[in-house]
C-alpha cells in the first residue's frame, strides 16, 4: 500500500422481498449498486437478500449497520400491508414514525379528490430521516444514520441512488486491469498464484468464459496501488508471452 | 394451516465471489435455485453474497448451516488460488481434505499427459463428502452434512442442481394465483390488506408493473393451504369487480 491513505469506506446492500426468495422477481437491484459503489471506490463487503418478515429486517440493518460505513436496503417501502421496511428503520433505531407534511402535501397536490388514504403511508419515515427525492416518483428513500432506504423497482432505486452518490465519502480509487487468454484455469494457475503471492496488495481473479465453442480464462487484477497493479500485470502478461498462450 | 402437515424444509444460498461483489459480473444463479426450491416446497429464508475470505466463508456457512434444513453455495471451486471454498467447508465441519481417487483418475484419462497440477485440486474433497457429479464438466461438486456445494458457472450449477433435486426432501406444496390490475398499488391496498388479514395462513403481495405506458399493480397470493388461498383469491377478484378496475 502506499503511504499515508486514508482507510477506504465499506459498505453493504439488503434486499428486502419475498418475491425475490420466492424467485418470482430476479433481482435487478445490487449490481447495479455494487458497480456504483466500485466506481466510488467504497468496498461491498456484502449482500443480503432477505423477507418482508419484521424481526429478520430489523435485526439484519442492526446487524450490518454496526458493521460497514454504509448500508443500502431496496424494497418495502410502497403503500400496502406487505411494505414494512420503515417501520422497521424506526424500530431499529429506536425512534417514532412520523409524517412529512412536504410529501403528504405533493400527493394530494398530484392526486388531487383521487389521492388514496394508503398512499400516505409513503409520506410516513422514521422521525430523524433526511429524505431522498428522486427524479421518477413522488414518494422519497430516506436517510437513517448511515442506512440509505430505496424503492425496489429499479428505475426508481437508480434514481434514488443517484441523489445518494453526492452524500457519500468516497474511497481510494480502485484500478482494475484484465486480459483474456484462450486457456483453461487450470493452465495458469500456478503461476498466476505466484504473481499473486508477490503482490498482496493487489486483489487477482480468474474468471471462465466461453465464446462461441471456445472456452477462456478472464485475468482480472484489482489494486487502490495503481503501480503494484501495473507491476503485477507485466508479470502476468510475460507469463501469457512465455506460456504461449493466445489472448482474445 | 390444514391438520396434520409436516413441516416443510428450510434453505439458504451463499453466493461466494469477489466478482460478484465488485459488480464485474452479475449474479445469475440465486434465481434459478430459488424458483427450484419453490416448486420442491422447501422455503428459501435468505441468501447471502459474500467475498472469496476465508473466515467470512467459514463463519457464514457455520451460522446458516445451523438455521436451515439446506444450505447452498455456489463459486469457488475452481483451480486457482482464490477457490477457497472446499478448503474452508472442511474447516467450517473440522475436517481435513482428501484427494478422491476417481475424480484424479477421471482428470488424467481426460486431459492425459496435458493434465496440470492444479487441476487436481478439483479432486480434493472434505473427509466425508458426498461428491455431486454433473453432466457438463469432469469437476464434481459436493455434499458436505446439510451444505450442498456448487460451482459459479451457471450452466455447471444448475446440472449440479439437477443432481441435488432428487437427495432432497420435498416440502408441502406451495400453491400460487395472482392476478394483474391496471390500478395503483395504493388504490387497492387497504382493501387488499383487509383480505390478508382474514388469512393469515396465505400470503398475499402486490408488485407494481408497468406495460408500455400503462401501470399496473400484480396481486399475488402464495399458501400451502389450497382451499385458504381459493377463498381469500375470491375475495381478490370481488374486491376487482367492486372496485371496477381493469385487468390485465
Amino acid at each position: 500500500m502506499s503511504k499515508n491513505k486514508k482507510k477506504s469506506p465499506t459498505c453493504a446492500v439488503i434486499l428486502i422481498g419475498n418475491e425475490l426468495l420466492s424467485g418470482r422477481t430476479p433481482d435487478a437491484n445490487f449490481n447495479v449498486i455494487a458497480r456504483r459503489m466500485k466506481d466510488l471506490g467504497i468496498i461491498m463487503k456484502e449482500c443480503r437478500v432477505i423477507a418482508d418478515h419484521k424481526r429478520t429486517i430489523i435485526e439484519t440493518i442492526n446487524e450490518l449497520r454496526e458493521k460497514y460505513s454504509y448500508v443500502f436496503t431496496t424494497g418495502g417501502i410502497g403503500p400496502t400491508h406487505d411494505d414494512i421496511t420503515t417501520a422497521c428503520v424506526a424500530e431499529a433505531f429506536g425512534v417514532p414514525i412520523c409524517r412529512d407534511s412536504g410529501t403528504e402535501k405533493a400527493f394530494r397536490d398530484h392526486y388531487g379528490d383521487r389521492v388514496k388514504e394508503a398512499t400516505f403511508q409513503m409520506a410516513d419515515f422514521p422521525e430523524g430521516a433526511r429524505l431522498i427525492p428522486n427524479a421518477i416518483s413522488i414518494a422519497p428513500g430516506f436517510v437513517m444514520g448511515n442506512v440509505f432506504v430505496m424503492a425496489g423497482i429499479p428505475r426508481v432505486m437508480q434514481a434514488m441512488l443517484d441523489s445518494i452518490v453526492p452524500m457519500l465519502e468516497r474511497g481510494e480509487e480502485i484500478y482494475t486491469q484484465s486480459v483474456d487468454v484462450f486457456a483453461a484455469e487450470s493452465e495458469i494457475s500456478l503461476r498466476f498464484e505466484e504473481i499473486q503471492n508477490e503482490f498482496m496488495n493487489v486483489d487477482l481473479g480468474s474468471y471462465p468464459f466461453k465464446v462461441g465453442d471456445r472456452f477462456g480464462t478472464s485475468l482480472v487484477g484489482q489494486s487502490t496501488d495503481k503501480e503494484s497493479l501495473d507491476k503485477a500485470f507485466t508479470k502476468v502478461r510475460n507469463l501469457i508471452n512465455e506460456l504461449g498462450v493466445e489472448t482474445r
